[in-house]
């Protein structure tokens, strides 16, 4: 269960506006998963095009569905004005990212008006069960007043 | 110039034919542009299947152009029987990645027999010119007699 | 409570004395808390010597018994024969330091023969609550054959 | 030489005079030796109440120059009526940190209105030459209308 209150009622039609319009999480062929305030998880399924040498999930697939997440989670608190950056994250890469599918579970750790920091869990999916493989910390800012769409 | 002498003199064909299997890395259309030891270039140019919502290069593209581009500058310096693992690392995201193609530069700061620590900028090229877009700081681990194949 | 089974029953006695050999540690009147297999807290009481010009606890001081709560955390799960270094760390300075003691919660999330990895929570005690500060994210090598002492 | 040109003309002095009410400073020994436009030095010589337990500098010290000498090459880019807050540091440990004297060499990478960017590099001297033993990055946050004195 969530413990924040989503400034914008209609933060998770607004969640998923975004995510569709990310063109490289479509390539990627990552989903939403699950979207309340402050937490939202993204999922992808194995596909060979996404490995590394190893066949296992390719280290990049996994920060670039755990930024997300953490990024998605941060935008869920967000006004509804506002847009999201990622200033910087850290990851560590716990154990090889093997599996049927990946899911990273975001959740912001701190609000704020002009930063919030989320913590995301990244786990591969192997026989039925969530194996951690990484974890990140993520620092994003509130852009008030850019919209999250481009402009022309 | 790099200031290293590698351990394997083999290093840049075993570098290119890892990177030949890494699958992700085609999906998104990276190249190797530049190998030497302890240095690696790796870029992908634009297409609308890279981007985020507001139409420049996904985060998730840098980072994980960033990312290979740091693993192989460390993997360069390493013994023919080793492996290379990326222990973890820190994206700042300096600027919007908008431009027509990306590169990571990615270099050695400090190699070891177990650890590698690797210094990454990445810029987007826009009329011309390199524009910084991100600093990544990486560290890498060397595996000792693990196959840089999956086992079969 | 902990989950992990320590490699050498004498685990709590071999940090504590270590701990006292780090003499930075006195200078900033920091004590261990708490020691179990993976979990190492340590605190610090308020002094103005220890303050930034706010006249907050300074971040350094925070930074600092961070890294050592995750270090110890570490050193914990570690042969007798090993010594622990810290790799790398990461901090995101939440809310000011401002209360009467700050502690440190230092817990592996994975332990590893070569590399282990913590995550630390710092607390302001304020009004007799903890305040969240700051969380690390932090990996440390198992140096073998590294005595604990220095080399004369 | 510095690149960036100060918003406030008396840079040097707003910086000296706040470091001079860091107390944390003042105990462990630490001086500002260089300030210029986005650059900063700190320096701290020997002690042996600055060490762990091998008896070199501790990795707090080399972690708490650093932050500072961060934190004021980007606090002398801020205008007059703005303080200075670390937001997050990632530090990697590259060597011990053994010498005479430890020196940060704090530069800031990108300036900007609400977040800076700043690299650091930590040497020991031995021998009368800098041997690098940390470098870090991080980010930085500027907080316009708060004093960077404490509010009583």
């Amino acid at each position: 269960m969530s413990q924040f209150a989503p400034k914008n009622p209609d933060f998770a039609a607004r969640v998923r506006d975004s995510f569709a319009r990310q063109r490289a999480m479509r390539l990627i062929g990552a989903d939403i998963v699950r979207i309340e305030p402050g937490l939202c998880d993204i999922a992808v399924d194995f596909r060979p095009e996404l490995t590394q040498q190893h066949e296992f999930f390719h280290g990049g697939i996994v920060g670039m569905i755990g930024d997300s997440a953490g990024g998605y989670a941060a935008f869920s608190l967000m006004p509804a004005d506002a847009s999201v950056l990622t200033v910087e994250y850290k990851i560590n890469l716990l154990f090889p990212a093997q599996g049927s599918r990946l899911i990273a579970h975001g959740r912001v750790v701190k609000p704020g008006r002009t930063l919030t920091v989320c913590q995301i869990d990244v786990a591969a999916i192997r026989d039925g069960d969530e194996r951690p493989c990484a974890t990140l910390m993520q620092t994003l800012m509130t852009m008030t007043g850019l919209s999250d769409r481009p402009t022309t």
